[in-house]
Order: structure tokens, then sequence, then C-alpha cells
């Protein structure tokens, strides 16, 4: 592999340096032993294994809605990869979520929903997070953005709402994590997600989080960079 | 619970609002059905489940080194809060585990590694948070300080370098994930921990991550805010 194609293939595994870029290469190399390479839903498998360590996670990923080609499990990433493509600003919900995910290869501007909405958190009693998913929207952030849910199941919910509310983000990537909830908003999502058209790629289970969240959105920028770089044919995957 | 010690208590989990201090709670009700609720260690192993998602993950947390008071499993848990209640600095490799630590309750300066040091990583090749690692011992900044390092293997095997050399951190919360060098990185910080007497909490296998180590970051700093408040005597616990 030429160093160019190398620098760009683990660009979003934070590795630029020789050495990172080998341990990087070897450990998707073992990762691809044990996870499918033929689709481009296998590529957030791989990726999720990576990012968790566990071989077995490959079989806890999701993948919901549709796009303009259809509902078939690669939907969510090439709606995720045009909407890299479209420049479309990445909002997570926290900033442990956006600190995973690389500023290099894509020009979307990235954003974190907390911080936001502390006034509705305060008077309501509800949760930061999800009170700050519900003023990104009403200012419209979430419709036509990536929205990437790490941590907050009540984000999640938050989001959920909003879309049966008609926003409409080009893709959801969640994984929040834990014992309370988590699987439930992740649900909530993919019912959601099916009912609105919606891309949604989440995961079965207690388990998740901020790093899971980021990796699976690092996937959907490392697929728009090839097609960007005429490596991969969005419309031609399914034909 | 008042509400004073109810925020107190979940502070550490990013919750201020009633509705998170109840998910929290709530959160944590459920985890201490399955871990036991007796030691320093068992705080530790509690949110070390709470982070993951998986109750099983308790028996894949490590505690080595000792401190004044001996070699226990507390000792880690003991020795990190004493640190923090010493104001160290906490030295974290990237910048996703220093998002997941919280600023409230401590006053502690939290910082990464990540950043220094890339002429060196540039001159050698290596990946650029073994760089910083060593950039930053190099400035001794690791002595006395909380080195949590929750992403990359090569950081870590930097740090146990730096320990082998004559740098005593207070305390290490080390828990790279993934396929390549994260098992053994934490085995190498073990080692040392052992060796030297640094006291250190990791996981054996390939799991971990970013997320875990800001978890148990923040169960140091949790415990030191216990120990602040004089719901928590460190010198009592093995006496």
């Amino acid at each position: 592999m030429s160093d160019r194609k190398y620098e760009r293939e683990y660009a979003d595994l934070g590795a630029t340096t020789r050495s990172a870029m080998d341990i990087a290469q070897t450990s998707m190399d073992i990762v691809r032993q044990f996870v499918p390479d033929e689709t481009l839903a296998d590529r957030i498998r791989q990726k999720s294994v990576h990012s968790m360590g566990d071989i077995e996670f490959q079989h806890l990923i999701s993948f919901t809605g549709c796009d303009r080609q259809g509902d078939d499990d690669d939907a969510p990433v090439r709606a995720g990869a045009r909407a890299v493509l479209a420049e479309a600003p990445i909002v997570t919900d926290i900033t442990m979520s956006k600190a995973g995910i690389t500023s290099r290869g894509h020009g979307c501007r990235k954003r974190t929903a907390i911080g936001n909405g502390s006034e509705l958190a305060e008077e309501t009693g509800m949760t930061r997070t999800a009170a700050s998913v519900l003023e990104l929207d009403k200012r419209g952030v979430y419709d036509g953005a990536i929205a990437t849910i790490g941590n907050a199941p009540t984000a999640a919910f938050a989001l959920a709402d909003c879309i049966e509310n008609g926003t409409r983000p080009e893709v959801v990537v969640a994984t929040p994590v834990g014992f309370v909830k988590a699987e439930e908003s992740r649900e909530r999502i993919r019912d959601v997600s099916e009912a609105y058209d919606v891309p949604a790629i989440t995961n079965v289970g207690r388990r998740g989080g901020s790093g899971l969240a980021a990796a699976l959105t690092n996937e959907l920028i490392h697929v728009a960079s090839d097609v960007r770089t005429g490596e991969l044919e969005l419309e031609e995957v399914d034909e």
C-alpha cells in the first residue's frame, strides 16, 4: 500500500506516523479475519469490533431506515457518506463523542448539543442532554444533520421525539450505554427510523458508548473519503 | 437522600438535573445488585460495570502496586483519591479521555499528552501519543500526576518506560482497547506497577477504552469527595 493510501485509510483511527499506521493496519487485518468485508454495513461492523475490542460485537449492530436506493443494511452507511460529502453538520450529544470524531478528511462542522437548552433543563428537570437536543432542534440544527448520540439515552429519546414531529436528520448514529433506558432509547430510534425513513445505525443490548459512536461516525467519514477519491461509487454498491 | 448528597453522588456521572440524577441512581442501584459494595476497589468495579454496560466487567479489573497502607486492591484507589485531594494534575493520553473526566468536585488541572512531542514523532516515526508521553515526562509532568490512558497502547508502553526510568505517578489508570498490543501494554503497566510500587488500575483482556478510563478516574474523584466531606476516612479503610 502506498504511503498516501495508507495515510488516508488510517486517518480516522488517529494514525499519522508510520508506527501508528502499522498498528492500525495490523489491527484492522485482525478484525477482518473475523468480520466479513463485503458490504458497506460490514465496514461499520468491522469498526464496531475494532472500537469495542470484541469480535462478537459485529452481531449487535443494527441498520434501519432507507435511502433512495433501498432499505438494505447499507442504506444508513450510504446516507451517512452522502451527508459527509455534502458537508452536513455532525451534531453529537456530549463532548466525549465529539472528541473521538476525526477532524481530518471532511468539511463537516462538528458541534455538541450539550451546553444548549440549560434553561429548559432547569425549568423542567429533564436531563441537560435531552434539553439540549430539543433546543437545537428548535433552531433547525438536526434537519439534514449527522446526529451522533454516544452517551445519553434521554438525548436519543428526545431526538426520536423530534423525528416524530417532523425533523429529518440525514442519518442517526445512536449507541448510548448502560442499564437504564439505554437499550430502550435505541429501540425507540429504530422505531422512528423505520416509521419515518430516517437511516439509523444503532446497537442492541446494554453496551455501547461515546467511543463506539465516534468510531462509527468516523467510518461514515472514511466511506465518504473513498467515494471522493473514486475508490468507491455509492450508486453502484447495490446494483 | 438529600438533594445536596444526591448532587454530590452523581456529579461524576454528569447528572445535575433531577431527571438525570434519578437515572444515575437507578442505574447504580442496578449495578449494586450485581457488584459487591464493600471496599474501595468495589467502587471501581461498580463504575467499570456502569461504564461498560456489562455486569461481568467487574471481574476484568486489576489493582496493582501499593500505597503507604499496603498492597491490597484498595491501594490504587486510596492513592488516587489522595492525589485528587492534593490537586495533582490529571494527565490523559487523548482528548476523548479528558472530555469524559468531570471538571466538578476537584481542583486538579486536566491536560492531555497528545499535542506534545510532535517533532519526536516525526523524527522517529513512533506514534504521536507515545511521543507526547515521553515529551511530557521529560518536562516532569508525570511525576506525582494522575496518569490516565484510555486509548493508546503505545502511550501505556511509553509511560511504563518512564516509570522504569524513575518517574513516579501517584496512580495510573490504563485501559487501552483493541487487538494490537492493548492487552500487552496493560500487562506492562502492571509489571512496572508491582516492580516500582506505583499504584495502578487496569483491566485484562482486549476491551477497555477512553470512556472506561474516564469513568474510573471520575470514581477516584468521587472517593476523594467522600473523604473531603467526611463520609469516608482513607486511613481507616484497612484498619
